[in-house]
This record gives C-alpha cells, structure tokens and sequence, in this order.
C-alpha cells in the first residue's frame, strides 16, 4: 500500500498517518508531497492507495486547500478520521555554537499557519527575532539540521517553530516548549481513498458531504438543506462555506453530518439535498476517531423508517 | 353493488350519488340511510360496497359528523369525490288549499344546516314564519307531499326549505328559488368503500389523511407535520382540524393534499408523517373532481426522487 | 348590565354565565336568544353590554356558528373564558300519567348536537324511541314543562334530552341520568364584549385570533404564520380552520395562543401575523379558566426582548 | 485622520485604501502594518481612526485573520466597502543582468495565498523554478526592487509573483501578466472604524454580525438563527462558519445581510438573533459597493412593520 501524505517528513500529517500505519513497516510506503493537491491526485491517478491529509484545525478551521481539492476533480472517499494534538516547539541547531537560550535567537522560521498561532508567544519572549516564512515547519526544522553553518553561519542563531515529533526525529535542540497560543488545539485529518464500499456501520459514524448551493435563491436553499437535515433529525457536526470561485456570494458547503448513510435516516437527508443540487458530493460514511456513539431518535431509527414504508408499500396494494 | 347514502331519497347526497351511477340502473341498489355513521357502518360490515357521504361544504366547512366516523374505527378509503353546487328552494304543498305566496307561508321546515344557510333571505322575506326543525331537507319535503292535510291543516301553510332536485321528484310547488343567503355555495362529496388497491396516478390526484396529533408537544408536532410536506413540496388543499374527544385541546387533523400516493413526493411526505404519529389514517388516493392538473416541482419529481435513490444505492456499492 | 346569552333559559350558555353573574342580581340582565349572531349582534349595536356564547366543545370541535360570528362584522373582545362540564339527562314530564321508565318512552326530543352526543346510549337503551329535532335542548325540556296534555298526550311518551340544570329549574322527572356517549366532555364559553382596553396580564393568559388566509399560497401562508409563533416560542393551544365562504379550499384561522398581548413574545408573533394577513382580527387577551400558569422560555421572555431593543438602540446611535 | 492597511505599500489592501483616500493628500497618514490584527488594534486603541483590511476573497474565500481579529477584542464598525479586481504578474528585478524570459527564473517568491491562485500557471510556464514564502506580495517586489545584487547575485534570477500596482510603483520588469489560475477574482476589503453613529440608509446596504451559537444545540441554534432571517425576508449575502478557538465543533458565523440596521425587517431579525445569542456582534450597516438597490418585499417593509406596531398599540389601549 502506497500512502502520500503533506509532508515533508516529519510534519503533524506524518505524525496523524503514523496512527493509521506502522511507518517502519515495508509493506507500506509513506510518501511526503509538497501540497494537499498532488496528495490527493496521486490517489485519483492510482499512484497511491491512500492520502493523509489535514482537514480541519479547531483554532483555524477549515484548511481550504484540502476542502477545496477534495472538492473539485474526481470523487475520492474518506474511510477514516485521525486527531492529533497541536503542541510547538521552539528549537536551535544541535551544535556547539547555536542559540541556547531565546535572547540569543534572531530570526524564527516556520510555515505562516504555525507562525500565527504561536506569535503572542513570540510578542512576549523573542520579540527581538526578525519572522522568515518557511513552506512548512518541517522544512524549517530540516533547514537546521542539515545545514552548512560555515557557509551560513546565520543559521546559528536562527530557530524554527515546529512540531515536538520533528524534533525528535532530527534531534534538534529545544529552547521552550508547548509555546502555542491556544492551549488544546487539534487538527481534524482524514484517510481518502478511491471510491470503494462503505465501511460497515459502527454506531458511532459520521458522513461528510460537498453541497454546492444551486444558483438561483442561494439563501432560501442553504434554509432548505437545513431544513432536510433537521427533518430526519441528522445532526451536523461541521458546517464550512467556501467560495466556489465563480464570483463573491457562490458558496459550496462542506458539511459533516452525525450518522452512515447505510442509515435511513441520512439517506433521507441526503437524497433531499441531492434532488435540490444534484451535483452534491457524498465523501464518505466512517467511524467517528472519539467514538462517542449516537442518540437516535426513535421516529427516526431505522425501524420506524422500515415501518412507515411497509406501511405505504401495503397502502399501495390495497392493504391497510 | 350496493350503495348506502345519507337520506332520505331526495338530499343533495343522493344527487351526489347519481353522478356516480345510475340510479335507475337494476344492477345497483341505492340505500338511504339516517346518519353518515351508519352509511360508513354498513360498509365496514360487508352489507354495502360503498357509501357516499358529505365531506365539506365551502359556507359550512367540514361535515364533522363525516370527518369523525371516518377517523374512527376500520380503515376505509375514499375512491371517488363528487362536486354538488348547493342551492335552497322553498316548496309547499301541491294542494288547491295550500299556500301559494311567501306571506301565507306560517312555518317553515327544515334542517338546521339547511336553516342556517338561508335564514338572512327568511328574515327579510318570511320573517312571520316559525322555523320547525327537520332530520333533514328531504324530510321537510317528504312531510308536505305525503301529508294527510284533513289530520294535519297546519301543513297547507307550512312550506319546506330543501334541494330542487327533491321538489321535482315530489312534485311540490315552489314559492321561491335559490333562497340560498351565499351564492355558489358546493358541497363536496366522497365515494367510500373497504380498503381497496388505489386507483391509478392521472396526474390530477388528490390524498386524503387523518393525522392524530401526539400526546406531547402538540403545537410542535403540527408544524412538523406541516414540514414533511413543505420540504416535499406537497400542497395542502384542505385542512381540518377536529377534536379527539379525549378532552380539550385533543386534536386531529384531517387533511386533502394534492398528489397520488403512488408519487414519490407523496410518500416523502406521508412516511414522515407516519413515523411521527403512526396512528394516522390513509383514506385513499383518487382523482379530483375538478380535474385540475398539478404542476410539479422538477426537484420533488419522481425522476429526481428515482435519481436520487439510485446514487446512494451506488455510493453504498462502492460506485461514485 | 345587560347580557345576551344563547339561550332559551335553561341551556348550558345560561349555566356558564351563571358562573360569571348571579343570575337573580336586579343590577344584571340576562337576555336569552335564538341565535349566537343575535346574542353578538346586540352588543354590536350596543342593546347589551356583553355575550356569553359556547366556542368550543371536547367532543363536537368548536362550534361554528360563534367562530363565524364573531369573525364577520364589527370588532368584538373576549374579556372572560368559562368552562361548563356537558352531562345530558333523559327527562320525561312530571305528570302522574307520564312515562316513569325507559320502555315507554316513544320519542325523544332535543337538539341535532346534543343528540349526536347520546345516540350510542340511546340506540342502547331507547331504541323504540323515535328522533323529533328540536332548535334546542332547553325547548325540548320546556315544550314538556308548559304542555296541555289534553290537546297533545303524545307528549305523556315524550322525553328530552337536556341539561341537569333545565330539569331542576323546570321540575322534571329524571328517568336516566350522565347518558352522555363520552364520558368528561367539556364546553368552552366566552364572555364578549365591545373593544375596551385589556385586563391585565395574570401569568396565565390567553390570546384570540382570527386569521384570514392571504389569497395566494395559502399553505405557504399556513407555514409561514405557525412559523412566527414558532420563532416566538408561542404555543397555540386551539386552532381551528374555517371555510371564509368563498368557495372551498379558502380558510380561516381561529387560533387561541398561549400569552397575553401585553407580553413581547405575544406581540412579536402578532405583528407578525398582522403583517401578513392585514385583515387579522384581535379578539382579546383574558386570564385562562383554568389557572394554569406559563412557563417562559428565558430567550422569549419580555426582559430578552427588552435587552434587545435597548442593544439596538444604542447600536443605531453610535454605542456599541 | 490616520489610516492602517495591511502593508507594506504595494499590497492590494493599499490599492483599496486608495479608493477612498488619496493618499498623496497631506491630511491622511496611510500606515503599513505587518498583519490585520495590529491594523485593528491600532484603530481599537485609538492610534488610527480607521483600517482598511481584507475580508473576503471571490476564490480564496473568507480571510480567517481578519475575521477572527474584528471578532475578538472591543467592538468595530465597517462603515464601507471597497471591491479591488485580483490579478497577478510575474516580475524580476529591473537590472540589465536580470531575467528577461521566464526560462531564465530560478526561484519565486511570494507570499503563500498568492502562490496559490497562480500554482498553475506556474506549473505550466516555470515549472523549472523553486518557491520562496514570501511574508507579502509587495516585501517579494520590495527585495527585488532594493536588491544588493553584488551581495545576493541569486535574486538576478528571482521573480516575484505581485500586484500590477506595486510593480508600477517600483519600476520592475513584468515578464508575465495575469498569471492568475481563475480570472475575475475579486477581494473585498472593508474600512474599520470604532462604533460610531451610523451612515444613512442609502436603500442598497449591507449588515455585518458576528453570531457565536450557543452552547447547547448548536445545529438546533443555526436553523434558528437563518429562522430568524427567512421570518424577515432578510437575505443573506454571505455566510462563514468560524471555530471559536475552544475545540472542534465550536463555531461562531460571521454574517452579512442585505439592509440597513435602521430598516425595521433588519432589526426584527437581529434582536431574534441577539435574544438567542447574546455575544452578538454589530459590525455595522454601510452601503454595497456595487450599489445595487434592494427589492424589499411588501410584508416586511418599515410600513408594514409600522402599521403592526400601530395596530397593536391600539389594541392595548382599547382600540380596534
């Protein structure tokens, strides 16, 4: 099984496929690519099996980039959720001159999504430390561990925002730990797949869809997709707008609903919102990574459905 | 085949009837009876095939009488509706004595309904006349052309507020015509027999239901009710509401909406209703009187319903 | 004071407005009439100060003829709700060579409604009986109270079905008593009077409305009206639906809702209403018969809806 | 008046400003900030009086910083927006040693958002190029403009992916114009004050909220909120779900509507709103930029509002 995931090695979408696999294992092959795009269509084309990839942070949100690929192109199916804790690091080259403490440190490398959520922290112990972008904190954790300080012996005193898995990996030199801004934060990642059958219904599932909103009315039909879903009591446990590009006020909605569509009650909402846009994309039915089961009303179980439509199927051939 | 109907021979009932068949016709026996209860109790029973009964009149609104022994006891269904304009004549009798102007006129007979529909022409035209109730409009009639005048002088001054229909039949004189207060007043009637295979799809289809509402959260559930069909796009073209007997603030709904249950939509929308209050009742689906052609929204059509159901049976195959 | 009321004496109106005045006050009057258009239409033109009128019955649904009358014409309030149990006796006159027990009963008298409530006891107990229509369950006790036996002796074999009240006040010889098919039923009265100011909240109030269905989209406008008491949180505790006359499928709504017009949520859902339906008649909010008080949900409460618009306020005039 | 914008001069947002200042006019000071956050803190603390930030993107969708920024800390108000088209060019330094054809381009900076709207491009016409974050467009055009070619002789073949304006302004050498993946893409920037009172209704406004839902019932608490609008038939022009920073599944939604706060319609649903979700955030009415004019549906007009309020007044002092 071939498995590419945002890399490079040693980023937190590594951190979230070794959950899913042994990475030592040689029967797999882990695959670090530049962009959540080549990921993907490296599993539409078959090059891969499988992708990981980050899809929700719950202090950024939505990453666009993966809303978006997944989105557009090919269908791809999620078949698995995977959480992962978001700590950082601040970490020095592990050499005999480098930063050992953080008045010594000039500039700070990391990917501008790392950056943003530890800059408070920044502001208040190494506001001295002039902000390099990097394209991913890995990348800037690597730029330290392989350098050559004797033709750049700026990197000396340069240190990178990265992830505690990374440093350990690279065996940097840690200046301070959990410098987050926002303690807790997790980053929501997912397993795609060519399309395949479902997994089978655990009781504690969720369904992930791509509605784009027709274009006539937007707002009356985004009530009305609500209002399928409130019917057959589905609950939605993510809602993301994003633009479909065609113009400011065309949205698509990528959406995660409580439930497996081999469940009657998501079927019905489902095939609601598809009669009102057919071009909506089903990405999904799989098991919750919490596993906290579901409540399920009974007027909407599976045996009440089955009931009603024993009831009409008899209506229909005279009986009552 | 055997047809009950609320009598006497002569009520607008019958007329309804004899749009149905010929009553002159051997092969059908025509049977009049006193209540709308026992016209459905003999159809229950297997002693007639089917019973015509008023349904709704556009001044008086629901017949309860209908609405309530239809909800009760042993389904029944409503294959047919019949459309009547309902207008008042007042008759007396065919006698040299009797009167032969509105001021001879000393009392007036007939049914309370009848009575109600006419009382602000009886005001101004024949206000010195006593109003006597009556089982029926028919009945009045019968009363002067059967009468027994040397028993009964009183009856040569008594006229009679009944249909055209039984004037003629009886050869009563006529006093006055279309004394109806409300011009163009109709009463709906319908063709009810035992639970029977429904009557195929026209395109012009009525479904009738009654559909109690749960104990708890009453309010609550009638406008859920009233979703199931908004969000299958399923119009209501009559709603009644009628109390349970259980006590105030008990009650059902008995509802026409536009659509055979045989559509897609329909059955959207009936199953929903069915799972939140599974006593509900399906008195049948059958074409409107009015032939009036529906017009169906592309997205609640059968092909959408039909599409829709086929992707998410491929989804769970595996398919895209 | 003078009070119209449906009558003849002897009637349950006359029982309900008992338990509003004492009836043998000389500073109130109580006129009887034939007719509840009669009974408001004399508070219309000002010959009485107030109407006590039946709207609704536990077993008969609401009764029409009030829920039209009081919708057409001039405006009217309700200012007082009272609750009258229904229990029918069968009596017979008091006279030594009248009937004394239930086989020698050969007709029985009443009205069509209250006949309708006994027929399964009768067809039980009374079979031999013939049916007379009478235009009230108090003429038919009182056409045995005032008889002359000589010129009528069938009125020796005739027996009414009428209220324990009647009988009491007219001396009449009890042969069954609560032979009333459903046992608890209950009939709503209401106290109407000319436009005048409201009584004041109690905690546990009531709201009448009358709501014509705008022309166009009536189910549409059904949903949309359920809607703003939904948005409110105002639970209707009656609704009923009433052909406007002019032809079928045109409704109006008679709706009782739980709230006083004083309070915030009341009038949001009102105006609301009003909006829609400019023609919306208002009559009244008066303290519930039954005491019960509301529980207000905090978001719908007046000091929600007072914070609001203090918010907005400052909001509109550069506060934040 | 002292104006921040997300700098450095060069970046769209300055192409913005220069929409609604001159910024050659000796009265404004226009300064460059490093991110939205101190753009806004500097009006919030009253350095500035007003910034102007980005906020929403045709392709990119919402601009997270800047949404998340006005929605935490004390209260602003947009009092306008401005609309700049998004286009792109490719330009190297203008220096006679410097790239002149797009094969000669070794690396492209630029910042990270920019770099994705044009990754197509450049993967079809300088594939042969490495990528460089870049902290904005304009400090990737500022390097190369005030390049030490001797020092750093690698920026002779660097390019810089920036806006036609900055180029403008810095003399450099396009090699390539509208580079841009999708043509016609539009940011919408907004001018951010303290609160203050509010512009006019012009009849073509838009108004910005920002809703935390509640707690309890999340999914329950949108539909209640787009309940809110649809009631009102009050549109909604844009819609973007936000984590609020306390863990997966917690959102809070910034909102645009079409109207003014002034607009009765408009503040019927934002006290509903408000009264469900009391953290709220006005964020001000001001007019559309592209001034197309509202059509306001009859019902929800201010005279409609206002004959409501009228008749209930009445109402409650006696009136009909």
């Amino acid at each position: 099984m071939r498995y590419t995931f945002l890399g490079p090695v040693g980023t937190f979408t590594e951190a979230a496929l070794s959950q899913v696999i042994d990475l030592a294992d040689p029967e797999h092959t882990a695959i670090p690519v530049s962009n959540v795009e080549t990921a993907l269509a490296q599993v539409r084309s078959g090059e891969a099996d499988a992708a990981m990839v980050p899809i929700e942070n719950s202090v950024e949100g939505g990453v666009s980039a993966t809303l978006d690929a997944i989105a557009e192109g090919d269908q791809l199916r999620i078949i698995r959720e995977v959480l992962v804790p978001i700590s950082f690091v601040l970490a020095a080259a592990n050499h005999p001159d480098a930063a050992t403490s953080l008045s010594e440190v000039k500039t700070v490398a990391t990917h501008t999504h790392a950056w943003a959520q530890v800059r408070h922290w920044a502001d208040a112990n190494i506001s001295q430390a002039e902000y390099l972008p990097s394209s991913s904190t890995a990348a800037a954790a690597t730029a330290l561990a392989n350098a050559d300080f004797t033709a750049n012996p700026e990197l000396l005193t340069q240190a990178a925002v990265c992830s505690p898995h990374v440093v350990h990996q690279l065996k940097l030199n840690v200046l301070a730990n959990a410098i987050e801004d926002r303690v807790g934060a997790v980053t929501r990642f997912v397993l795609v797949t060519r399309p395949t059958a479902l997994p089978p219904v655990t009781g504690s599932d969720k369904t992930s869809l791509v509605i784009p909103l027709p274009e006539n009315d937007r707002p009356g039909a985004l009530l009305e997709i609500l209002d399928y879903f409130a019917v057959s009591h589905v609950n939605l446990s993510r809602i993301e707008s994003r633009p479909t590009g065609s113009g400011l006020g065309s949205y698509f909605f990528s959406i995660d609903v409580d439930g497996h569509l081999a469940e009657a009650r998501v079927q019905d909402a489902v095939t609601g919102v598809y009669r009102l846009s057919p071009t909506t994309k089903f990405l999904g039915s799989y098991p919750r990574a919490d596993k906290q089961r579901l409540v399920v009303d009974e007027i909407v179980s599976d045996n009440a459905y089955a009931a009603a439509r024993t009831w009409v199927q008899s209506l229909l051939s005279g009986g009552r």
